[in-house]
């Protein structure tokens, strides 16, 4: 089949598998072939092109179609790789990385979720449902091997007269031993974060606060301004702070390439944690038990 | 001038004015000059088509520019007249609806905002953000006229070590005496609708319970289907309840053409106050004073 095909054939088939069992073998071995087959289309179908970044200590470069007007996002130079292993991918996903260094750990993963959203960028124009369905399905995988329960994407909201349900992100039930996990998804946040908080703050006043333990996943908030083809990241500190502190306590938000002005939140006052995705594999135990931050 | 372009032109000095003093006159001059200009290139450049109405008790036409395939948003038949009077149109933006019925308000109001927005779906084509701007400042300007002050677009968020500002949709502050108004505009809400209920519960946090009244006014909520040419209303009216119930309290919803599930909704708990907009005119003054409901 012609590899184009293929990717965007996976595709198909992984969204109608992780419907029903996320946590399948299966998931990790079309997500392993997607990765590859996007790997190799993009090594043979495009050249790399340097943008300029306006990021302090971060270089961009993006992907252009041989040949083509087509361009991809931008990628982080040193977080992406252009050659990793099936066995690699494999480990990771059923987090197994006690072998691994933690920066390998951040460009696998990085490269996991940027090589097929780059590939979708050349392959299909203004597609940006599948890659965040995409980067949903490969968090939501790791997530649900890692605790081995497959996640709802609905909650039950009982109150005196009648049942209802509120669509959700993730929600994980790990047992009555521990908190709950309640895992937004998102290629980035812009403007539609608040979401986020207000439906953390939902689930807070349905199941009480700390029941559902709120967790944002994220890979970049990196913007590409097309009139000097160049890369900023558009960070809103102030406005998370204050969602923080009114409308409900996110316990983590993870980026696969961290922004420095998120990074620097868990310094201060409302002391949101925000940490590189590569520090899940290492707390993902205490996430969900009494400890606190 | 061209009509067209006039019509073009008009916006581009209505949101340079409005941005600056929204309840100047010359705001209402150029939203009347809009609505006439528009009914006029509507007449002579498209015509009516029916479509299929899936909503009980409702129908909707579209317009079709002549020879081509652009056609506009759906119009409900009973609430668009095709001729208006200026006279009229001034009357309603300061609110002097003393002589008129309460039927004619509902169609006035929605063929000033429905006018418009076709007529950009046949200049434009994919353009949302020029018929959200033009009815954001519509209903803007009817407010600041009513209450005779002009709105903020953020609010100060005061905490213990620094001072920040929250990006909102209109407040108004009616002085000491009145509650504060918190105005989101929306055409229809979609999915995005949780923001307007979680900026309430920032706002509620910073400055107290019901210091700012929450409204929201929206067109309607129709949404096209290509496959059969019909009209649906898309309404979540348990997810609407959950939100009022655990993360505000929003105090009125407008629509210029209102879903029936939506109305009922203030027959039941948690009791969501959903009117028609026509119904503005005549509760303006007590909603900003100590009124239960």
């Amino acid at each position: 089949m012609d590899i184009s095909l293929s990717i965007l054939d996976s595709f198909s088939n992984l969204t109608r598998i992780a419907k029903t069992n996320l946590k399948n073998n299966d998931v990790s071995e079309l997500i392993t072939k997607m990765v590859m087959d996007s790997l190799e289309y993009l090594s043979i179908q495009s050249v790399k092109e340097n943008i300029t970044s306006k990021v302090p200590n971060k270089t961009y470069f993006q992907f252009r179609l041989k040949n083509d007007v087509s361009v991809s996002r931008p990628i982080n130079s040193s977080l992406f790789v252009d050659k990793i292993k099936q066995e690699d991918i494999f480990k990771i996903l059923k987090s197994d990385i006690n072998r691994f260094k933690h920066s390998f750990i951040s460009q696998l993963i990085y490269t996991m979720a940027m090589s097929y959203c780059c590939a979708v960028d050349l392959l299909k124009k203004r597609d940006q449902k599948t890659p965040g369905t995409y980067f949903e399905i490969l968090i939501g995988h790791i997530f649900s091997k890692k605790y081995n329960v497959n996640p709802d994407k609905k909650i039950q909201v009982i109150n005196l007269d009648k049942k209802t349900t509120l669509p959700t992100d993730f929600v994980f039930n790990l047992g009555t031993e521990k908190s709950r996990i309640h895992l937004p998804i998102k290629t980035s946040t812009r403007e539609r974060v608040i979401q986020v908080w207000a439906h953390q703050r939902v689930i807070d006043g349905v199941y009480g606060v700390n029941k559902f333990r709120g967790i944002l996943v994220c890979i970049n908030e990196t913007n590409k301004q097309s009139k000097d083809n160049s890369v900023i990241e558009v960070c809103l500190p102030g406005q998370w702070a204050i969602y923080q502190m009114y409308i409900a306590r996110m316990y983590r938000v993870y980026y696969l390439d961290i922004p420095e002005k998120y990074a620097l939140m868990s310094k201060s006052y409302p002391f949101i944690q925000v940490k590189e995705f590569a520090d899940f594999f290492k707390e993902a135990d205490d996430l969900v038990v009494g400890k606190s931050i």
